[in-house]
């Protein structure tokens, strides 16, 4: 398989977390989003992802090469393809309070902070592009907190890894880069950390990329 | 089951189609978006979905009356929980094309049109919300048809409705409603008259809500 990533994308990072945990090997192929105007609005970029977001994953099916994006759907087929270790929890109820928490940041908050959103606000509409995000994110996280309480043990749903705590890593990271105050959220931090002494999300991290721009 | 919607809401219409298609009865309780700043924002709405947002549904699991939100999380629920008729494909590949499909609309789209993000691009940027919506639908309606082609027939994913169809044909809705030129968009057009056609689609439009204002 080959992933089309960018280092600081937090979708492209959802997928090599999923990646990793499941252990299958795939080859990173950088898509850089702020060089020459960004490589994702190129022709051949646009030919495997018409959406022109991150990640695309190549993947073969039947003798014949295809491309998938949209994160959440990655991660579903990669459930499916590749059930163990399950990454959504046993029974329908829990699975969609799961896939809930892993909306509220895939659909709740991430888009709203995606460069082409933000290049938008301060570009065209000569916006606070930071500010912007930081009231996204703080009220997605509070929300997701207010959900997740019902769930957690030391992850987000019980003590296993699942989506929700997939989406939410990266969001953190984001959600720091943007200044907001991550005082209130002490659940997700918890988890955060639970989470970082996992080989899997270590090597999915942002720096670890081979893309990766030093600070 | 009882249903938290909203008569124009899209991700509220998503889950009423598939209600409908698997023949599952549900109480409609309406939650006004507008009227006195949004009864989403209520202490009582925000106790069983603290994103404030549409749908809402309530499902009794285990003798216990529980709350999910986010539209594709219901639709995966109700897919799991009542497998007939099936709204996924079969197959991995298919099923991850489909939810990418969906994932165009639900995180692709969506999210940067709805009321919230409207009121402070209009109400806190004094900006053009109508030109800011308008840009972001007819950008991801020409990457969903990029995508579509690749394996419609009657509709997105061959020629069985599915969760596709279903984050569509709101989403069309809200392009005609926001101004947005269809006439790229035959394909698009041509799947939603089909999906038109079937009573369960006819059964969840938005102006045959009960809480539908006539236009």
């Amino acid at each position: 398989m080959k992933l089309y990533s960018y280092w600081r994308s937090s979708c492209s990072w959802r997928v090599r977390i999923a990646l990793n945990l499941k252990g299958l090997a795939y080859e990173y192929v950088p898509v850089h989003l702020v060089k020459d105007g960004g490589e994702q609005h190129s022709d051949a970029y646009r030919a495997i992802n018409p959406m022109r977001t991150l990640p695309t994953l190549e993947v073969t099916e039947g003798g014949k090469v295809h491309h998938l994006g949209q994160s959440l759907a990655i991660l579903e087929y990669l459930e499916e393809r590749y059930p163990s270790p399950a990454l959504l929890p046993a029974g329908p109820f829990l699975r969609a309070r799961c896939r809930m928490l892993a909306e509220m940041v895939n659909s709740g908050i991430q888009p709203l902070q995606n460069l082409s959103v933000l290049q938008r606000i301060k570009g065209e509409l000569k916006a606070d592009d930071k500010a912007w995000c930081m009231y996204w994110i703080d009220r997605g996280l509070a929300a997701f907190q207010a959900a997740a309480q019902e769930t957690a043990g030391t992850y987000c749903l019980g003590n296993a890894v699942s989506f929700a705590d997939i989406c939410l890593v990266p969001q953190l990271y984001g959600a720091r880069r943007f200044g907001v105050d991550l005082q209130p959220y002490a659940l997700l931090t918890r988890i955060e950390a639970a989470c970082a002494s996992l080989p899997a999300f270590q090597a999915a991290h942002a720096d670890r990329q081979p893309d990766a721009v030093p600070a």
